[in-house]
């Protein structure tokens, strides 16, 4: 490709809403434009790296031996009413009416469609296993679309969804796209890990998030120091502490804390480490319906852990998702600020975290305005119903599997695969006729990458102050030829034409910078290094009265020289 | 491909609802599945055809120099209020309210997501032309979906859109897509023609529609016998006829005619042929805004001719499209049924047909319940404002070229070019900055062509009563192997293999059906002709004793023995 005929559509300026670092090069490099809020246009560089993406996604998929389909954008209401999606999904399923007053929306994913279409396809144990698959655009209305295309309204996701007799069968292909999976993102050339993962609203159970490893990622992911655990810190269970069963108990007494309102302050009031301290925090109760109620449940944790509310949304009569009681709330209730509660002779059901549960004497509040109790305890002053799992683990925490310390690192979720169950092949009535020739239904599984989410998660990963460096396997091109004043130098032109002749020949893609009037040496080494182009060769009139060119590789930047004649067969071994 | 492993969604029943060749085959070879009306999901065997198709079609436009983007589905109400079109699409254009109450829609085209791109990114002309393209899932809510993908709601689409400092590039660019889009419909392997055509409500002046010859057309189309003349029906110029000058002028007379309402009660009532009648239509004049008013404006033509709606919708003052006068509007003003109008002293702006014009003692309605005029003459007893060419041509017209006369065919569009002018930029204010650093508007073209449509029109032109006939092109697969009763021998089984893993290796798209237990012969072989796959190997028990195997190419049904030991040879020839 000739720079001259090409829409490089670089900025100089960062747009200020860019807050992440891969949303502002793909907007400064011309990858993408902003048509309105979560709605990118691809321009012609940034089309080039997804569909490499995509490429290789497709490649990994079909070698798996799943199928390739194609389902529509538009999805008839019917189908998100017998899953009963229409009524539990909230607004980020955008729903129209059509001219004739049909309900549709838009798909966010299609576990309905591909549900309703198995369910007339497949008649027989058979046809068992099948695995089918799309490389689609989604639309899901996000309260708050940002970070570019990481968190689009409007996405490409290749989404995939398999169909089995039993669950073994269904463990057998989930591995299988475990596998795949990691071959993808290892072509993709990431640095990324398979975390155990919680499998939130989808329903199912058994579940795997892929994550690109970045300081910039949304999600937080824990992983053993000596064994393969590896987990989002949503779902990292966290170890049972050894009771500490030395301390003598104390009695406890009532201490005046005043106004103190937090752990921190209570600590530094009482001069105690808020490991001491015991956190009480009062949530709503389930109704019927599992929505909120009036009533209320209490969770206690140590008062230097943080609640895991994906835990504690798990636990029996808790609504979900949890909804923390308000002051007023508990000001009627106990008559005091949230600051002075504790499990202190508390009306209510109370779940203790396992690690509060082993303190003596501690410290909690008396559910009496301005007190805290010193020196309480569990066996005379306090009381919990359950101990349970609801912190979140920390940095340095045992693992769960027993082997080594947790570290915890960031990512960013670039793919998520489910054991759904039967979830959906029940609400929808898919069934097959076995071997004895009775109606089973049949378990699913599903599996997604974010196609688009993946060209931002690259970058993140892969940049310097000077811009995007691309792994080989998605750069837009592998080889940027930077002629340096080619309009005065017609060896200059003619030695770049050849190199470029030659290399497109073998099918290498090259991008020629011949924008020589228009553009200055400067901007052109400038935006090949904002590109993130792999490889560069500059070719000046200077190098060739020498008989030499210049090679750099983007990611070390060490420029190196070589001899004109010699070039075509160092880019050869090198490219 | 095994096809034990792969999802061949063959049936043997014809869905009720499949009115043309193309939707029967397509559900019947398991290309597509209806999920509701105007949407469809692809199987794996028809997504392998769309695919090959848009991988030509993206070839092609790449070679032409045009580059690839990809514009949301979803755009904002915004810009489509600035080209006024929010207003002026009716429901064919999907709409729909995010969850903060904003208007989007549905992109059934992308005109002006691309001209804002343009007006943000280009400045300058030395950046023009430029032709951007992106090949995308479009939705256009139409009334009355059906022939399956060939009019469906959701649609793929390749539309691109150039724009030009002046007409002359414009025209240049517009020839390149002329010749790019011969190349594609080539490759593809279609029967095709290029006609002149209207260019409707797109806008702009120029343009070609490309079809694809097949006796379920939905279009005409017309063509000279002896010129390259070649032109949408609703577009083709009808040729001025010479005035027949030898006719005597004769006194008109009042005849009865009762209660003839029709042009051809009429001539057989008055026994005179059907092209010496005149026939008179009403239709509402346009408004200041170009709705319907309630003035009338007359439209005469020769009884023997057929009112062109496209050519008269273009009459100034006519409104469009085209509203006829209702039975009581016509009475009242005149008095009389519609049957018995005739442009005499007609207190209306007539508009006559040129072929009306030169008549001489012709018939016409007098303005009077139950009467005509007999031997009437525009010299003495009848008068128009102006002679136009509101006729559809017909079959043995002479060429508007002047070479020839006219052939008619049907067609089903595939593809359509433009001219668009200036009517988006203008609208949006895309200008760039000329050599004199002046802003000038750019011009634009717009070119679309519908890929999935495609899938369906090859099917039209391309099939026998056993099912389609694949062009090689884009068939699913180039061969399959039929093994019989594989799980009875050894040798048949170890046979087909070898030959699926030779061409396998060799990059040829084999599908090997190895469905032997399920499957009978009779099945395989019925199914292959269904699927339409271009050739086909019959490896059998009794055929390999004779150390042979049988070929059939799909197209003309040739069985042909071959030597087993030269089979490999013979395909590497053939496909």
């Amino acid at each position: 490709m000739r720079a001259s005929n090409y829409l490089l559509a670089t900025i100089k300026e960062t747009p200020a809403d860019a807050e992440v670092i891969s949303h502002r090069l793909m907007l400064r490099a011309g990858l993408i434009r902003k048509l309105a809020s979560g709605l990118y246009t691809w321009l012609p560089l940034g089309l080039r790296v997804l569909q490499k993406v995509t490429a290789i996604v497709r490649d990994e998929m079909n070698a798996s031996g799943a199928m390739e389909v194609s389902m529509p954008v538009v999805q008839p209401a019917e189908l998100w009413q017998e899953s009963a999606r229409w009524s539990t999904m909230g607004p980020e399923l955008a729903r129209f009416k059509d001219r004739h007053d049909r309900d549709f929306c838009l798909g966010p994913t299609h576990e309905e469609v591909i549900t309703d279409l198995v369910r007339n396809e497949f008649s027989s144990y058979k046809q068992l296993p099948a695995n089918l698959y799309q490389i689609q655009t989604k639309f899901r209305d996000e309260r708050r679309p940002r970070f570019g295309v990481m968190r689009a309204r409007e996405f490409i996701m290749k989404d995939a969804y398999s169909f089995h007799i039993d669950d073994a069968s269904l463990q057998q292909t989930y591995e299988q796209m475990h596998a795949c999976y990691c071959r993808i993102f290892d072509r993709l050339g990431l640095d990324y890990r398979a975390v155990i993962a919680d499998s939130g609203n989808i329903g199912g159970s058994t579940s795997h998030e892929f994550h690109v490893l970045a300081d910039s990622g949304e999600d937080q992911i824990v992983f053993s120091s000596e064994s393969d655990y590896a987990a989002n810190i949503e779902l990292a269970a966290a170890s049972l502490p050894a009771p500490d069963e030395s301390a003598e108990i104390k009695a406890a007494s009532e201490v005046d804390t005043g106004t103190c309102a937090t752990i921190e302050e209570v600590a530094k009031e009482l001069e105690q480490p808020s490991a001491t301290i015991i956190k009480t925090l009062l949530v709503h109760a389930a109704d019927d319906e599992g929505k909120p109620s009036d009533e209320m449940i209490a969770l206690v944790l140590r008062g230097d852990q943080q609640l895991n509310e994906t835990k504690a949304s798990k636990l029996p009569g808790v609504a979900t998702p949890i909804r923390f009681a308000g002051e007023d709330t508990i000001e009627t209730l106990l008559g005091c600020t949230p600051g002075c509660l504790g499990p202190v002779k508390l009306p209510l059901k109370v779940y203790a975290d396992h690690s509060a549960v082993v303190l003596r004497n501690f410290v909690c509040g008396a559910n009496k305005q301005g007190f805290h109790l010193r020196n309480a305890n569990w066996s005379d002053d306090c009381h919990y119903d359950e101990a349970v799992d609801i912190r979140t683990v920390q940095e340095g925490d045992p693992s769960p599997d027993g082997r080594g310390v947790l570290a915890l690192k960031r990512g960013i979720e670039v793919g998520h695969i489910f054991q759904l169950g039967r979830k959906y092949s029940e609400a929808l009535g898919a069934s097959v006729l076995d071997e004895n020739g009775r109606a089973v239904t049949m378990t699913m599984g599903c599996y997604g990458i974010g196609v688009t989410r993946i060209v931002a998660a690259c970058i993140e990963q892969n940049h310097d102050p000077r811009g995007i460096i691309w792994p080989n396997n998605i750069a837009p091109f592998q080889l940027v030829i930077v002629q340096i004043d080619g309009h005065k130098s017609e060896q200059v032109r003619e030695f770049s034409e050849s190199i470029y002749a030659a290399l497109q020949a073998d099918g290498c893609e090259v991008l020629l910078d011949d924008r020589d009037k228009k553009t200055s040496p400067g901007v052109k080494f400038a935006e090949s290094e904002l590109l993130g182009i792999p490889h560069r060769l500059v070719i000046s009139a200077r190098g060739l009265a020498d008989g030499s060119v210049e090679y750099t590789a983007r990611r070390d930047g060490q420029k190196q020289s070589l001899p004109a004649e010699q070039a075509l067969e160092f880019l050869a071994k090198t490219l």
